[in-house]
């Protein structure tokens, strides 16, 4: 159970095959500005990798791209709609296909408004993660150990959260919902680069 | 060209083959307690059809729904939505696959925020149209001329504006994006059926 850090590309054969978690940070929300600094991917066996990108990093990572593109791996994502968003803008892969824990919340947890990774992970696991790193700058030289801690506890509940969402979905009828909506994700990302972010396409204004 | 005004059901065989434009009038706009009074509905080819239901009517219309559900027919709508849902509702009936006159707009003209059909005819064919009977009593006994008029100019334009969105679309490279949008329409009614109606289900919140 360890945090590996890589510059540049995850090394080759490190994970596991199956689902892996994944998880983005960048120097901001409006993804065509605020570029991509670290990758952070765990195939849910205990171990997180963090992958960092430099300033002028040309983002040619082809063991991670591999991975993100792999039409047989699920991408397990907390809002997936930035982080893939960032990832095809940056990487130039679309990461599905995918699931998001945020969305099957919504679907699951309608007696409460609170669906953010924090809340889910003490609600759903009983596990605590500091959320003290979120608004830090991802884009220095270095990462401080606190950012390496909170950028790997981001990935590292997403599997044993998607069994529990997964059964709460089934148990309430709602797991075709949710996979429409986890399909939709990939166009949902798109049009918020193309220029749609701040506008839900499917209202009536 | 004439509308033709039925009671309960569409007659058989009123309709060429081929795409159908598609609307409908309710007691208001929260699907579960405001009842599918009229749908409109048109081959294209200059005639309009609208079969009306009474207050207490068993939605029993094998030949509407027969259309309706047809995987061969493209069903056109304005607001996609809001149909899809009461059709669903109250018809049985899932109105796939189906086009979306509203988001093909706000996919193309974007140098406007004003999507409303009114606005659509008028600036794609040049061709107007009233909306002085949109929030009136869709319920009665009987539909005056008035309402049929409005009712049936609903369904008149939409096949001529598919052919100017989809040109537009294609030009501006977003057809598959639009399509996508379109193939989310059925799970975004059923969200708003199922209690979701005011919420984005891929909003942050
Ligand atoms: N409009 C927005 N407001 C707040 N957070 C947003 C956001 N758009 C994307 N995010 C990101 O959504 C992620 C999940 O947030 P939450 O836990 O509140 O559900 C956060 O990522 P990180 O946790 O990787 O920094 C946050 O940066
Ligand atoms: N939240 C909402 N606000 C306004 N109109 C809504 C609505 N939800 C559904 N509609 C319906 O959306 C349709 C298209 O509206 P618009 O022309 O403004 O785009 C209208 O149908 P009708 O024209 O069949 O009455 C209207 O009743």
């Amino acid at each position: 159970m360890a945090v590996y850090f890589h510059e540049e590309d995850l090394p080759e054969g490190v994970l596991a095959d199956g689902p892996v978690a994944v998880d983005t940070e960048t120097m901001g929300l409006v993804t065509i500005r605020d570029r991509l600094c670290v990758v952070q991917i765990s195939d849910g066996k205990g171990d997180e990798h963090l992958v960092r990108f430099g300033p002028d990093s040309s983002y040619d990572a082809p063991n991670l791209k591999a991975v993100l593109a792999d039409p047989e791996r699920l991408k397990l994502f907390h809002f997936a709609r930035f982080d893939l968003a960032a990832i095809e803008h940056y990487l130039g892969v679309m990461a599905t296909p995918c699931y998001c824990t945020k969305i099957a919340s919504k679907l699951t947890r309608t007696y409460t408004d609170r669906h953010g990774l924090k809340m889910l992970v003490e609600e759903l696991l009983g596990e605590s993660i500091s959320k003290a790193q979120q608004s830090s700058d991802w884009g220095g030289p270095d990462l401080s150990e606190a950012q390496r801690d909170y950028a790997a506890s981001d990935v590292r509940f997403l599997h044993r959260m998607k069994d529990e969402l997964d059964r709460r979905l089934e148990r309430e009828g709602r797991t075709a919902m949710a996979q429409a909506c986890f399909d939709f994700l990939p166009t949902r990302a798109r049009l918020d680069v193309a220029g749609w972010a701040d506008h839900d396409i499917f209202s009536h204004m």
